[in-house]
């Protein structure tokens, strides 16, 4: 197993930490285990025990990112791709903070690591149907992506999903700007973002390069190593047009910009990096999060955009094109102001 | 058997006909079964034939409902709470239509029953965040309830559930009005509503009173009967406040207006009804698409709405109340108001 891990897992130096939820991770005491009661079946246990601890992980990590929260936001859409239990870690807060007749809450699940855009997305929609101006949307992403690991499988792609993945958490908020805005921490260099243009593209004879589905043992990914190649190749048309679309010339603003990218593993950095002819410190956030993280599924997005601000490296009003990928293949794009 | 069916299951009188996409359902050929495989487990099939069969229904269903569509929708928002399978149906689509670069897929998934209505308020924010006056969000729900039957459980409970459900899909456009019109069936008395505005609310007390989450075996409802009656107590206030965004006064408006209450059974229409106070013909196309059809799942409501069009019992103008419910418990309402 060292040798196998060795050889297809990914390395320290590129990922130095991963969180887990679930306390299996952290010891050797079998008989012990929530999940991973190998003594019992090789695969852990199955999805009712695997929802359970998705529940509890959810509901707790919700409340302690709101927890210092008084005001309620008018919208929460929850995002997650790594468990489906209703009611929701979302719905039970808001009936926890008294929030019952102002928040809506919406699930957007299952779309994979990209679902940070399609999230905001959504919430910009819902900012621009309303003509409330402190109209306030918050985003929060649970991911528990080591629930679903297999412990029987030890085939070179699921050591190097097992090696990838990690869980993590993250929430930030949508607001049309004329608010008040959020509070800043103190060590951020710039209070946020202001959302340009957002876009979408499915790529086509790449429905079997990615699959993630529901099984009785945790949900299970499928991955072909074609993944990076196939959306290396689609990209630099992709980003003329999420340029395009902001009425920019992605040419002449390229060099400038810093590339948020999802981070799915330290291959599709540098195939994407290399596709863009990108200069490293151009997508070193993205590098820096997958260091010390590992890869959160959607929640991953999010934390590059913080790396991005906290870092100190980026110049207000400078670009930030975002891309993350997920089954479809889906290629998402989002291109956002270092707010000034 | 049968006499706790009958006791406990609801009677061919209130569901007359239940659509059902697996085979297994209409035979007692045990060896030939897909997941009702009973010799094998008295629980039938585990999740990762479940899902397969999901994304084969799914994905035949959306085939089926795009087969004369021509033109690419702006948006497609893929709605259910009853298969998670990616690339999805609606992304599979998408890529065989050669729609990869036009039409942006959402998932909304794993809402429940009253999904259709954050489906029309997510489509009606991407409506709001466009200037584009012929932009086309088109929703498409899939919803394969019997797949998730367990067999093996006969609790009073389950016999409900079991004789409740079915399958049901169906698809509908929203679009801002100053676009094309979509093309109305020829026995459609008027082409569609407009929508004056959606409301939700979550309920206190009431967290364990309907919980929907992914077990080995297919997912899992449980039911309480105290959701008739939570939801009773809570609905004049909340259609209260409903029309009162709307601008209404829903005392004065009450009684010209027709429900579209989403028909999870026989007495939560009965229950809502006497809670207002309507009229039987107030609330006639809930019970006939619940006769028609049985219980499916988010797909439920837009047959409703149907129905109130098609059976050319509406006027233009008239108002429509929708009212749905799901885990949390949630209330989500609507107010449509029928094309002039």
């Amino acid at each position: 197993m060292p040798r196998l891990l060795h050889r297809y897992g990914c390395s320290p130096g590129k990922i130095s930490a991963r969180g887990c939820e679930l306390n299996d991770h952290l010891h050797t005491a079998w008989e012990e285990m929530e999940v991973y009661r190998l003594a019992e079946s090789s695969k852990g246990a199955g999805m009712s025990v695997r929802s359970k601890v998705f529940a509890r992980g959810a509901h707790r990590t919700l409340n302690a990112m709101f927890a210092d929260e008084s005001t309620a936001p008018d919208d929460l859409i929850h995002v997650t791709c790594t468990g489906y239990v209703s009611p929701s870690a979302a719905q039970l807060l808001v009936v926890e903070k008294g929030w019952r007749q102002q928040t809506r809450v919406t699930h957007a699940y299952h779309m994979g690591c990209y679902a940070a855009l399609p999230a905001i997305r959504i919430a910009s929609g819902f900012l621009a149907s309303t003509t409330c101006p402190s109209h306030r949307v918050d985003i929060a992403h649970t991911e528990l992506c080591t629930l679903h690991l297999d412990p029987s499988d030890h085939s070179p792609e699921q050591l190097v999903v097992q090696s990838l993945f990690a869980d993590g958490h993250i929430r930030y908020t949508l607001s049309d700007g004329s608010g008040p805005a959020p509070a800043a921490t103190p060590n951020m260099a710039h209070s946020g973002y202001r959302v340009l243009t957002l876009a979408d593209e499915l790529l086509a004879d790449s429905a079997d390069d990615m699959q993630w589905s529901v099984s009785e043992w945790g949900f299970r990914m499928a991955l072909t190593q074609h993944v990076p190649e196939k959306i290396g190749n689609a990209l630099p048309a992709f980003l003329v047009r999420l340029f395009a679309q902001a009425g920019l010339d992605y040419s002449a603003e390229k060099e400038d910009a810093i590339f948020a990218i999802h981070p799915g593993g330290p291959k599709i950095i540098e195939q994407v990096s290399d596709a863009l002819g990108l200069r490293p410190e151009q997508s070193a956030a993205s590098r820096t999060v997958l260091f010390k993280y590992g890869n959160m599924s959607s929640a991953t997005l999010p934390h590059v955009w913080n790396e991005i601000l906290e870092s100190g490296a980026a110049e207000p009003g400078q670009l930030v094109a975002s891309l993350a990928f997920g089954p479809g293949l889906t290629i998402c794009g989002g291109l956002f102001q270092v707010e000034r």
